[in-house]
């Protein structure tokens, strides 16, 4: 999330579809493990070879081969020659810079989007990239790094539990989305508190710091709507239904998808709104407080500056002033300094500064 | 109105459709009551159980079924299954986090959306999530609580006023969305009578504190605009006539319905630019304020500053200072005073200082 | 225009269709004038009983009906009867918060909009609702009281003048539509004229009451604004020759309506263009005094300061203070306060404060 | 440029197309002028009877019929009579007010828009409204006044240079489009310079007169932006080609044409969010000098309060002060007010503040 | 980049479609080198006259001819006599003021875009105007000057590397246009480091050239949009497939050209947002800097004007001063002056300001 664009130079002046790693590498060796099932079966492998996953796929189960780790050009390639993915394509996994998109050829549907997920111990977002091939009976997902949000979709395709085990690949592709979506409503959560912790701050006791953590969240914001905005227009072309691979039954579903997408929008676009006015609010409360600490200065250098000054004038070594030698002059000077200070109380109240 | 978003971590991981209730247990026992009727006849029934309510709908007469409390999943499963809702709007209605929509499958039209009421005790806004299910001849409405907005609706059945006994239940889920979408003219006006005070506030006498309230305002603001905008696709929808569920001489109806929405768009969003202008009048006054108080200091400082400087010189110990021992030299000083004053005086009016 | 929004409270819970006045009521007796003309005859009549309407419009002249005053229910309810308009429209009529709307029923037209009149008594605009309902051979235009801007269109019918004796009621319906947009150039022009005189003000010589004068300007713009938007789709409509009400040789008037509204909206928008960036200016101006006045006390501070602690040190009592006994002491003492003061003029002329 | 609106007063109550000439008059005396051509015979004249118009358009050759003063209704309406144009065109021709539009009557095509020139001496912008009307084989224009930017097209049909003589009345009149919209980069040009120079002066050396002109700029920006913008439809409305009278060899041109307005609506967007830019940039040097005044203030302050604080104490005449009496008294107080100064300056170096 | 437009001047008046250069002149000698190749054969050569650019394109093979300096009128013109390119579209090829755009004729297409490349020396971005004419086999690349982005296109079609030796003139145009779109993200990332630069200059240590130099990033800005938002509708409507010159094989590389335009803009816009925030982020540091300046005077002043007036009170030459012959009065005195001291402080910990 720290950097806006990571180097891409080494794939300057590369024919287009050359298989260029865009990003960090996140994960030592990439693994390849494979579920397969139907109403009935249910097999799972865990690192497969690239060569054995063409298998998999050519008998009538659901088949969903998972890869961890994206950076290793000849394993990528390897597996986009057995399912005949376009090199473009296999370029877009790869980089890791991809705007969330969907792909729609002939032969299958290719999803990239953002899986985000909510690091406690940083108290910060982790942002991946996976890119999802659905084809006619088999999914393929491939993910930066191993660990992600899919285990519960593991659990109930392992236990039968739920419609998965009887549905087909599209209705595995759409968990997986739905997994990663739903997902990014605990990003929401999230930052719905850190919203409401700044604004208690802001209302009660800021600081220096206070516009450095507006700063940061509307820039974590920005990242945010970076993800979310273009998924928008994913999900509502999956939902069009003009691809053959999505069946009908599961249309349903994918429109379930399309309400939850508008909610995080809508709800990104309000916590715009209220960063905003939490930016506003801050401002005032500066101005405010500039305003309070001007009024001390005045008050204080408005009452002692007179008094200062009559001292000043007794102070002076005439030889000739009369009031020097008058018996009641010093109390009367005192008087004269209370008559000074009461006014000028008097008027401050009136202004309502103190 | 408090927080972002209601702790949705439960439903995480689970298959979709999967009925969990999201949001705050806000009555005890699920109560369901049956309201029967055709021109002729009427019944009214309150608690009943569940299994008794699909023999009303397969009556002739127009049956409305009101359920208070969402959150007992078993009671609105079997309900699901009785009226064949998806599993899916059975979700929807367990989640109160839903943004107003509206779903047409082949037997019934799904809407979702807020029922806001004015809570005049504690001078706030109580947002609710209404779902109605309107069938052939049927309505059912799943509300988080007892006591609505329905009221005169229920009055107008029992007395047969107006055209609602002889009208089907499209004109009866029209009647129950007009008195939602009536009620939030009231909150309106009750937003805009806030602003008005705010503004007087402002214009005449503002304190630290105003910025809070312009804050809160905005933020209720925020959350008006979210229950209110995509009312406006639902309600158009529903007026575009596409369902047979809706009757033509319903439409006309539906089209006063859209209207009020547009209206209630409208103000808001003349609201907001009122807000917004507020904080900006808000702001100048502020600066305003600052620079009347740098205003006095510097009138007061610039003043008694160079004269001070003169009653100090002449505190001076020096054994050699002729003016000492002047015998007019006293009065002459104060002339001197004197005139410094009057000088910046009139340098200060000119400037339209003071 | 102080109001956001007028009670409507009395309206709630009343079945759709319900005739209930919201609003001020502004005349006291509800007032029917008749103009019945063709190209060869011509008849007026005032005080018009409702029942005897319905007698002119059954000939082949075009009639016009002008209603002065809808807060009786009753009368608005038999005016409704007679012409066959629909319920909600009638509710329409007699709710003054309506957004400018057009609604095409088969048997007639009904526009509502905002007849704005620029009050130069009061220095502000008169804002009254008027709804004109438009059928094959008549013409109704309700209006909220008496005293409008159809004057010239009357004395037109009357002298058969211009194009008006000899064209059907969608014609005269287009006059009044007509003389009521051309009254907003009358306001705008006003507006306009406000505006600049703001801009004098703040340029040469802004108070602490601008910010207030800018803010009342943003809200009455807020207000225009409301009444001209919708006003597009209006006449747009209208324009767009749907309605066979409308007959071709009409829509090129129509036509430049639209055109008309164009230009108002157009105007509202660069007004608002132009009332932000007086706001700009404002808030630079008063940045620039405050700093004005900072420069006043530094300059003069940053002088005195020094040199007064020079007189100060001198004034100390210590026995033993050579300087004190010198002869030329006083002399050079005066001659460093002159030095310290020319270099501090110096330092501030070279930074442009003084 | 100055006043928003003109008084528009004297035409309210006429009947729609009568004409009324709302704006200065900036001719005294109508002059026609007539440029009758075909690819062998050119003919010119000036100061034409209206009478004799027509006659030249009856011919097969390319007539253009340049009409300088539009302030005398009774010529308008004769050129309008013998041409056929529509009254409502001819009320649009009168009206200086009017907003670029295009209107396409069945005989003819009506074009009106701004014709802006760069008054070198004066420093500003001439804006003169300039109708045009294209018929089948004639061009009419109406300006303001005498002076124009089509000198250049008159020499090129004089001499024959280019394709105007040899094609017809829709090229001729796209001719006076290009040459009006090629002047408006002028236009641009030279706002771009006012806005180069109004940056150096706000980076480097900015008065109170700055915010006035950033003003002034943003004014008239947003005077060429309601000049230009409606241009885009005008001209794109040409280039769809559904008139007759547009040929297709001239559509090319029409579609450079358009290229060119779009180019001048970029402009217009890109200078305003410069000039947006400017403001802010400003704001914030503001804001940076007062910080520096108040710095400055701050510094001298500091460090001579506290030191003319000892220098008072010392100045006290109380009779039991043992450090009066001590010798080295003076001198350490010396040290220690030099000591006190240090550190301030010490830690005004560590604030960064000198 | 420096200046908003270029003089046009010299080509206002002249009829449409002559030709004249607009800009710098940025080379000497226009040079014009071919590149001719099939899937077998490959030439190259430079420095070629106009006159045998033709008979090139005769042949079967795709002929590249790149033509360096676009300042002389008399080679532009034969080349486009030569290759059938109507004299408008020269006319843009030779002012370098264009927007990005396509231009379909029925012999060829025509596109004009910016080449933007990072010049590491001048820490800069030097902007190109390319324009590109795609015939059935061949391409015309016109450039302002030598030195371009197109090397390893050039090193690729040498060794026969990837597809494009195997493809048409469609594919050379797509991969002349992937090289230049694929430089815009090297442009993009050194923005961004741009922005993180300067986000941890505000968030540090800002000093009074920081609002300079995000003044300076937003103008580049807002030239860097100028260049991409064009690129959109030009790549779109490559995409959309309605030429006969492009291939359909080509077109599934041109949607990938799209989605990175796409990407360019998305990163634009989030730069836009995040510059704004860093200017309100500054601004609030600016505020609270003047803040804590205020806070420092404020605290010294309050602290000693008090016991500079109380020593001031002792420092008067009054007769009957009783204090003045206490014994205790002096240390009396500072344990006077102590107390107000520490009350002082213990008031502005109380506020948090010290």
């Amino acid at each position: 999330m720290s950097k806006f664009l990571k180097k891409r130079t080494k794939s300057l002046g590369q024919p287009p579809g050359s298989l260029v790693h865009i990003g960090e590498i996140r994960t030592e060796k990439t693994r390849i493990s494979v579920t397969d099932y139907n109403e009935k079966q249910y097999a799972e492998r865990t690192d497969v070879p690239v060569e054995e996953c063409k298998g998999y796929i050519d008998t009538s189960t659901v088949t969903w081969i998972n890869i961890d780790g994206i950076h290793d050009v000849s394993i990528i390639e390897r597996i986009g020659e057995q399912f005949g993915i376009h090199p473009l394509l296999l370029e877009d996994v790869m980089n890791t810079e991809q705007r969330p998109k969907l792909e729609d050829s002939d032969q299958n549907l290719f999803v990239v989007l953002k899986m985000l997920t909510y690091n406690e111990e940083k108290n910060s977002v982790d942002s991946e990239q996976i890119s999802i091939v659905i084809g006619p009976n088999f999914v393929l997902s491939f993910q930066e790094r191993e660990g992600d949000v899919f285990t519960p979709i593991r659990e109930r395709i392992r236990n039968g539990k739920g419609r998965i085990r009887s549905h087909g690949a599209d209705y595995l592709a759409y968990s997986l989305l739905d997994a990663i979506i739903d997902n990014y409503f605990v990003i929401l959560e999230n930052f719905g508190e850190k919203i409401e912790q700044l604004e208690e701050e802001i209302l009660e006791d800021s600081t220096g710091q206070t516009s450095a953590k507006i700063h940061s969240l509307k820039r974590e914001l920005i990242f945010l709507r970076r993800s979310v905005w273009p998924l928008r227009e994913v999900i509502n072309r999956l939902e069009r239904g003009e691809s053959k691979l999505i069946k009908k039954s599961t249309l349903v579903f994918i429109r379930d998808l399309y309400d939850h997408t508008i909610n995080i929008i809508d709800t990104t676009e309000a916590f715009r709104d209220t960063i905003s006015g939490l930016l506003d609010t801050y401002l005032t409360q500066v101005s405010n407080k500039m305003n309070e600490t001007m009024k001390v200065l005045t008050v204080i250098a408005t009452i002692f500056i007179p008094i200062t000054f009559i001292a000043g004038i007794y102070g002076m070594n005439f030889e000739f002033m009369p009031e020097l030698g008058w018996k009641w002059a010093y109390p009367t000077l005192w008087g004269f300094i209370a008559l000074v200070g009461i006014t000028m109380i008097i008027f401050f109240r009136r202004k309502r500064w103190i």
